[in-house]
C-alpha cells in the first residue's frame, strides 16, 4: 500500500550556485476508483490515507446516498494500477445510480461529479432552516487549532486541510489531501455521527463545490484560509450559509451571512 | 455574458472591530459544458475569459484531437444555465469519441478526464526524445515577468496563472483561471501554433495531471511555484521532462531531469 508521504533527493538551486542534494518530503497521490454495489462511478486521485473516510463523505456530499446508515460497508482494494474502494449501500440507492446511468446519453468525463449538462449544475441542496450565529473570535480560535494540526503539510508544503469546529471553536476533526475537494470529503465522512451545529474550515479557496458539499454535509458556516468565488458567495447567500473568507491570524471577511461580535 | 471579475460588499473583522463594508473584487466561475461535433463530453467550471483558448487546449491536452488543425471551429453560446462550447473536429476524431463513448459501462463522474478504470489513468504520453536544457536564471526571469502579468489574480487574489516562455526565459503567452487545470488548458491552447522547446510555468502545485498536459503539448520543462507530487514526480522522470518546484525570486527545486549552471 502507498504511503501518503514519500521522500526523495531533490537538488535545489539558490542564489545562483547549485546546494548539495537534499531529501525532500512529498505527497503522494494516487488513482482511486469508487464502486457502489459494483457500479464504477469516478476515478480520481487521492493521496492515500483515511480512505474510507474519503468513500463515505464522496457518497454523502455527492448525493449518492442520503445518510451515512445507507452504507453498509466500505472495502479498500489496493491494485497494481490504484486504489479500489468498493461500497455496499442500500439497494434503493443503487437501484437509483442504475437508472441514472441508463438514461445518460454518454459520459461527462471530468469536472462536476455526475453532471451531464448545464441545468444539473445546481444540484439541490436544502437551504439552513436556522441560521447559525457566528462569533469570529471562535473562527480564528479553529484556525489556530487546525493550523496546529496539519501533518501532511508540514511534511510537504503541499496537501489540503479540512476541518470541522464546533461554534465556540473548539476543534471535532482534521483531515488532510493533496486536493481540496478531496479533503474535504474525509472531514465529512469522518464527521458523519456528529449531531450538532457546527462550521466547516478549509486551507483553500471557498469555490462552489466547496459549499455545496459543505451544504450536502448540513453544516452552518464555510470558513476558507484563501478567498471565496463570485458564484460560491451566491450560492451561499441563496441557502443562509455563512461564507467566509481570507482567515487570518487577526481578522476575516464575510461574504454571506452575519458575524455575531459580542 | 458574465465577466471573469465580479464586485461585492464585504464585512471585514480585525483585531476584535468590524470594519466599515467594503468592496472586494471575487473571481467568477460558470459552468460550461464542451460539446465536440453535438456529443457532451464534460461540464466543468470555469472562469469566462478566453473560452475558446480554453476549448483548444481542452481538445489537445485530454487527447481528443491530436493536433489544433484537427480543430475547425469553435462556437461559444452563452445560456441561462451557463456556457456551451461547441467545437467542430475532425470527423475521424469524432467518431473515436463516439466508439469511445459506446463501450463504455457507465459514467466515470468526476476526477479524470474520459477514465472508466484504473488501468486508463496513465494514458499514454510520447516521453521526450530530446531533453531540454533548462538554466535556473532562465527559470527565475519567467517567474518574474509571470508575476507582473496576472491581472485577474492582482484583482481577486484567488486565481491560478499558467505562462508559457523560451528557454531563455522570454515570456511568450500567460492565462488565468479559478481553476490550475483551466488556467494550464487555457495556455495550451492559446500558444498551440508555437513552434520551438519551450517551458510551461505555474502558479499552482504540480500534480500528475499537470505533468500530463504539459507532455500532451509537447513543451520540455514544466515550473511549478508550489510542489509537485510523488506521482507527478515518478511521470515526468519517466518521460524526460525537467521538473521544477518552489520557484521563488531566488532559487527553485529540481525533481526530474537536471538544470545547466553556467
Amino acid at each position: 500500500m502507498l504511503q501518503p508521504t514519500k521522500t526523495l533527493t531533490v537538488q535545489r538551486w539558490r542564489d545562483g550556485t547549485v546546494e548539495p542534494s537534499s531529501q525532500d518530503v512529498l505527497i503522494e497521490e494516487v488513482p482511486v476508483a469508487l464502486e457502489f454495489n459494483g457500479i464504477t462511478y469516478a476515478t480520481m486521485l487521492v493521496t492515500p490515507a483515511d480512505l474510507d473516510d474519503f468513500a463515505r463523505g464522496f457518497a454523502l456530499t455527492e448525493g449518492i446516498v442520503g445518510k451515512a446508515q445507507e452504507i453498509y460497508g466500505i472495502e479498500v482494494e489496493p491494485t497494481p494500477d490504484g486504489i479500489v474502494l468498493h461500497m455496499d449501500i442500500a439497494s434503493a440507492r443503487a437501484h437509483a445510480l442504475k437508472a441514472r446511468k441508463r438514461s445518460m446519453a454518454g459520459r461527462t468525463g471530468c469536472g462536476l461529479c455526475g453532471v451531464e449538462s448545464l441545468d444539473q449544475v445546481l444540484r439541490p441542496v436544502y437551504p439552513i432552516v436556522e441560521p447559525g450565529v457566528i462569533s469570529p473570535a471562535a473562527v480564528l480560535e479553529a484556525h489556530r487549532q487546525m493550523t496546529a494540526r496539519q501533518p501532511m503539510f508540514q511534511a510537504t508544503g503541499a496537501s489540503h486541510v479540512a476541518a470541522l469546529a464546533t461554534l465556540d471553536g473548539s476543534l471535532i476533526a482534521v483531515r488532510e489531501d493533496v486536493g481540496r475537494h478531496n479533503a474535504l470529503d474525509k472531514l465529512i465522512g469522518a464527521t458523519a455521527g456528529v449531531n450538532q451545529r457546527a462550521m466547516v474550515m478549509v486551507s483553500s479557496r471557498a469555490s462552489f463545490e466547496m459549499v455545496q458539499k459543505t451544504l450536502a454535509a448540513g453544516h452552518v458556516a464555510l470558513a476558507a484560509v484563501s478567498a471565496p468565488t463570485a458564484m460560491a458567495t451566491r450560492l451561499a447567500q441563496q441557502h443562509n450559509l455563512v461564507l467566509m473568507g481570507f482567515v487570518r491570524d487577526d481578522g476575516l471577511a464575510v461574504y454571506a451571512g452575519a458575524v455575531h461580535v459580542e
